[in-house]
């Protein structure tokens, strides 16, 4: 079948590549005139504007969307609803809300399908796992696609009507918070503990049969053995963790559904720790036990 | 080379299995007298005593204890003593914790690895992770049978002096409480979300190239194919979890240490909390707010 693709970053390149490796026709369009080049050159038909996209594309367009969530995602779609009709199927392959996803399925002319896009620029070899939402049609019409694009038939399926791929790829993004946190903490206590241990060791053994071996486990051994020394392990890698959005909405949507996800949320807040300077709570602490007890006050330069 | 196995539960037979498919020579021995069967129709030469089994282990005696931690393996060491010297060769595959490790290790006449064992049952198959302290010579001399015990040579390695593999082996499971928390709060969220999902589909696709992916989610997918219906994943399974030992010790460690781990011990709180029929704080919380507020007093029956 034939495929457009919108945005040809580094994961929407892979969508290109593994569309095309699995024997369909892409036609590429991106604001950028290079990565359409470099779409092109992998065997894409280039496209230079929406206009001249949607006419390549013909009747029965087939689109995925790999724009950043937020504006872009709504930008474009305002470009190509006019082309749109109810036969048409677009796929938003980003990490959108699921409530905005709902509302822009709701909206748009085409068949809408939430579709939430796990692996990471990694998922150019393995493929990617796709959480998907929206019609059951456009979902079946897409699978010669899925099942390019994700690790094969099991690594696609439809989780449910609109917005369920967005919702289930944000709970994703929670959990995936609290791994990272715990094996953090983990390695943490044995880099700081009282043995003299190598953490690239312990990550290879782990990795080899125990049972908390996982992706994650292999990107631990990874990050040892690319940062810092034994001695000095992760070397001068900061103690500070950017993005944070999907967290929170999993957070937000724990307290509307009254679900205690204590674990997630902590992972969450490590982030926001991460990025402050100096703890306002933290240092009140440190007052208060000069107030209660004259304990010396720990003061900044 | 030759191994003498005491300990012939559903772990130590594993050894016993994967030595004897090494290539190597095993004499078991185990007060149960079937199990000391099984492992002889195995391949296995029997022993029905101590007596018995170090006498046909002759001299430089390499044996793998695989009982119980706690008592069961003092008083085995009890009456292994006797018949021991610092040629011979003594691993404590169980979780036993740490320092104790350190002190039967000074108290023991052989050199003693202490050997943390990950993988459980389904060791059988892919092999154990071996997380393994004590004497670098013993650690070099017992290379072979750990070979073949592990997933191969990456599955197992020495981390340093004598209670390092009950270390790491201790801070290993403190990530697996929390890893396996973060996993049931997530499902826990899809379970009573907004969106009526099927949760082995849900891990199926995830286990498929998404970030989360693990061997705990293969578990999670097993146990959503095994119990349970897609309208009541998990069934009849309950509220109550079992064990802590470790998560207990890796906790007060992090204390001794001051390495904060919330999630972690968090997941152990998880734990406590399943064990209690109703928890005294909460029942204050309820009464407390009829004493300021008059709200309802929720009351048992």
């Amino acid at each position: 079948m034939q495929l457009g693709v919108i945005g040809l970053g580094r994961m929407g390149q892979i969508v290109v590549d593994r569309t095309l490796d699995g024997g369909h026709d892409v036609v590429a369009f991106d604001l950028d005139d290079d990565a359409v080049a470099t779409a092109a050159d992998a065997g894409a038909t280039p496209a230079d504007s929406i206009g001249d996209f949607v006419e390549q594309l013909g009747a029965e367009k087939r689109i995925w969307l790999m724009v950043p969530a937020g504006k872009a995602v709504d930008a474009t779609l305002d470009d190509l609803d006019p082309h749109l009709n109810d036969e048409d199927i677009v796929v938003d392959g980003g990490n959108s809300k699921f409530q905005r996803s709902v509302e822009r399925a709701e909206a748009c002319s085409a068949a809408y399908l939430d579709c939430g896009t796990s692996g990471g620029p990694a998922g150019a070899e393995v493929g990617f796992s796709l959480m998907i939402g929206g019609p059951a049609w456009a979902y079946d019409e897409m699978t010669p696609v899925f099942d390019a694009v994700a690790t094969g038939p099991d690594g696609h399926d439809r989780m449910g009507e609109s917005g369920a791929g967005h919702y289930v790829k944000m709970v994703h993004n929670g959990v995936e918070y609290a791994l990272m946190q715990t094996y953090g903490e983990g390695f943490e206590l044995l880099a700081n503990g009282r043995y003299d241990l190598d953490m690239e060791t312990i990550a290879r053994t782990w990795n080899n049969g125990a049972v908390i071996r996982s992706w994650l486990l292999e990107l631990c051994e990874e990050a040892f053995r690319e940062e810092g020394t034994p001695e000095d392990p992760l070397g001068d890698v900061a103690d500070h963790i950017a993005g944070g959005s999907t967290g929170t909405w999993t957070v937000e949507e724990s307290l509307e559904q009254e679900v205690p996800i204590p674990l997630i949320y902590q992972a969450l807040a490590e982030r926001f720790d991460s990025r402050n300077e100096g703890r306002f709570s933290r240092r009140l602490a440190n007052r208060l036990r000069y107030g209660f007890g004259r304990h010396h006050i720990a003061r900044n330069e």
